[in-house]
């Protein structure tokens, strides 16, 4: 096969697929969506037995054991997938949505309208959820999709799209608009993310190392998730009590997440009565931490933290901690060494608390709250395609709305320019 | 001097000063508008001066008159640029911003802020308005800029990068905000785009093989503007009174900009009625037509247009026009060979002026009005910093808000997640 050539004709149908979805009607998309949903409660078997070809041939490959977890099909797994579809099909359509109107001196009257992007790539690893949690965030928005899943999950992948596409033709619409691309050839991902005539953004989820090179070579723009390096400031200030429960939370709630809290800043005024308490919580959660000199004054056995500790995202119970002068410098190690994904304070102050929302170049700014909560979910988005660590176009959690643009819009009545 | 190091020194800088520009308050950065602006008016000598040598220099290599004249500063233009900061200066502030709050379930609130995206790049060409006019937008907005202007503005655009740098001082915020590179050596340009660790958004302004070429090396995200291919689409329900006014407004009110028509679609139903009273006018102001076989039909003296008639951006007095047998032809024949730039409809009718809105996908959509209003001043942004062709972050006109991002904030009461 020649990639390149199939790649174009892949593109090409989305292209003409997005067409049509752009103009579907709110009940035909959500009809697709619960179609899809039946059909994965009707064929589970064929989507577990897809899925142990797969398991089948990723152990004789010998892939790790979270990397199996990951890959594998369950009927829980299974019945979460058609409950996500059906969730997406109950949320609003954002498509369509008019607004900021405003009658302009001239005579006509100008406004917004929400529209699809158009064509979305979506590059991802082992998990086969995602293959139809994205189809349908893509077709509840609009778009039409290319979908570049790990080789890991091929065989469930096909299985999946094969429901998705009958899912699309009982609604009417078009099968093109979901594409999984079916050559696990590397060079395909190289085609995606160049063909800026068909594509029109790439979305890569998995590990910081395939994001990372994807963006790199990327021509198509790409909403992309780097690190977690998430920080909670305790102030001198703050409510002792809610510090060390959201202190605790940020950190032990769940280890891998990206918006698990990394590194603790501490007030020096309060760092003795704050981290003692807060160690035992840690030690008995068998969290390792590591501090700077003034932490481990207080807390002699903890390990000393070097300059890359500041810099690392350790996804595990590792913490490390650092003694802060004041606000000033809470802000500026966050700024410096963080990611600009998710930072919170812990104070009763309100002047502090104004200055550290504005202040901190994040994502997701807090004030007495766990960082745990940047997620689309809490957020009440209804559903998460990822986390943004970009500026331009969607920051932090992205929903629906996300994979959306506005359009300017002008009504007149015969009115030219003079 | 090693190119590499001295950019990096200006990202430096600049991501430096952008931190100190994101927590000036609106005061400041106006008092610092107002500032620039009075030096302007008071420097204007200098200006001329530093200009002049600029335009010995022009002439000395041979330039072309249309980049002599764009190079030219006059009384006016300096009198122009001092009154456009001003202008900026009388802005509402969009920083700050916050809206959208809910409660969540979980006891958190939940809401956006506005935020500058930080380091902007600017890339133009020979005319040195717009240094004052950029650094002016980006210090409302928040945000700290590299400007690179065209090698043959290099007197007048250091001149100006004086005073907006006396202009902040002025103010309290960081000469640093506002940085000229000060080598007209090329592979700065290459630095600038590639830094993504200083910069954040490049927004090139310039002839279609600049930002072409710029769109194709950046590293870091570009706010561009490619081809205005516009099209108006005279409907067979048209007021034919309407239809001749706005189509010759969009063809001749200026031929040059990239928000005239191009090409015009009628349908075939009222081309008889149509064409020939507008082509007495085309003809009048020296517009060469070109056009379908149908077209020629009907305008005899039309030159045949070719397939490569419907794809070119004129910018000049030609104009191509097709006949077509309804709306569904003109909005395939508008997205197909259109540049997603700005596309009209003539019509009384209801059902088809609200199809054309929601299908056709560009930038502006208007319905009976002229192209020639997508324009950032006619949409009252209060100021422009270019058009965006593309479809993410920002779309069509881009005023202040387009170089702003918006982050999330979360008030809390000491909320963890179980």
């Amino acid at each position: 096969m020649d990639i390149k050539q199939y790649m174009q004709g892949v593109g090409r149908d989305a292209r003409a697929a997005s067409r049509a979805m752009a103009k579907a009607s709110t009940g035909a998309k959500n009809a697709a969506l619960n179609a899809i949903a039946d059909a994965i409660v009707r064929d589970a078997g064929a989507l577990l037995a897809a899925n142990a070809q797969d398991m089948d041939q990723a152990r004789a490959d010998g892939l790790d054991a979270a990397l199996l977890d990951r890959l594998q099909l369950t009927d829980k797994t299974i019945a979460t997938m058609a409950e996500g579809l059906r969730q997406i099909a109950a949320l609003p359509d954002p498509i369509g949505n008019m607004g900021d109107f405003k009658y302009r001196p001239s005579g006509i009257q100008v406004g917004k309208m929400r529209v699809p992007l158009g064509v979305i790539g979506i590059i991802y690893e082992a998990r086969p959820n995602v293959t139809a949690d994205a189809a349908g965030l893509c077709i509840k928005s609009g778009n039409a999709t290319i979908l570049r899943g790990g080789r890991e999950a091929f065989h469930c992948n096909q299985a999946i799209a094969k429901l998705v596409k009958e899912g699309l033709e009982v609604a009417g619409l078009p099968a093109a608009a979901v594409q999984i691309v079916e050559t696990p050839d590397r060079s395909a991902v190289g085609e995606l993310i160049t063909m800026t005539e068909f594509v029109d953004v790439i979305v890569p989820r998995g590990g910081k190392s395939l994001i990372a090179r994807i963006a790199a070579d990327a021509r198509v723009p790409v909403i992309k998730h780097l690190d977690g390096i998430c920080h909670v400031y305790i102030d001198d200030e703050a409510d002792p009590e809610k510090a060390i429960r959201i202190a605790d939370n940020a950190k032990t709630h769940r280890y891998a997440p990206c918006n698990t809290m990394e590194t603790l800043l501490v007030n020096a005024t309060v760092a003795e009565l704050i981290l003692p308490p807060l160690a035992e919580i840690y030690r008995a959660k068998g969290v390792e931490l590591r501090g700077c000199p003034a932490t481990r004054d207080i807390l002699p056995d903890a390990i000393a933290a070097t300059e890359e500790d500041w810099r690392t995202e350790y996804l595990a119970p590792i913490l490390s901690i650092k003694v802060v002068a004041d606000l000033d410098e809470a802000i500026d190690h966050i700024n410096t060494y963080g990611s600009h994904h998710t930072d919170a304070i812990v104070t009763e102050n309100y002047t502090k608390s104004r200055r550290f929302l504005r202040e901190v170049d994040s994502a997701s700014v807090m004030i007495n709250a766990s960082t745990r909560f940047a997620d689309g979910f809490e957020y009440g988005l209804g559903a998460e395609i990822g986390i943004s660590t970009d500026k331009i176009h969607a920051r932090g959690p992205v929903g629906l709305e996300g994979l959306t643009s506005e359009k300017w819009i002008v009504f007149g009545d015969g009115e030219i320019r003079v």
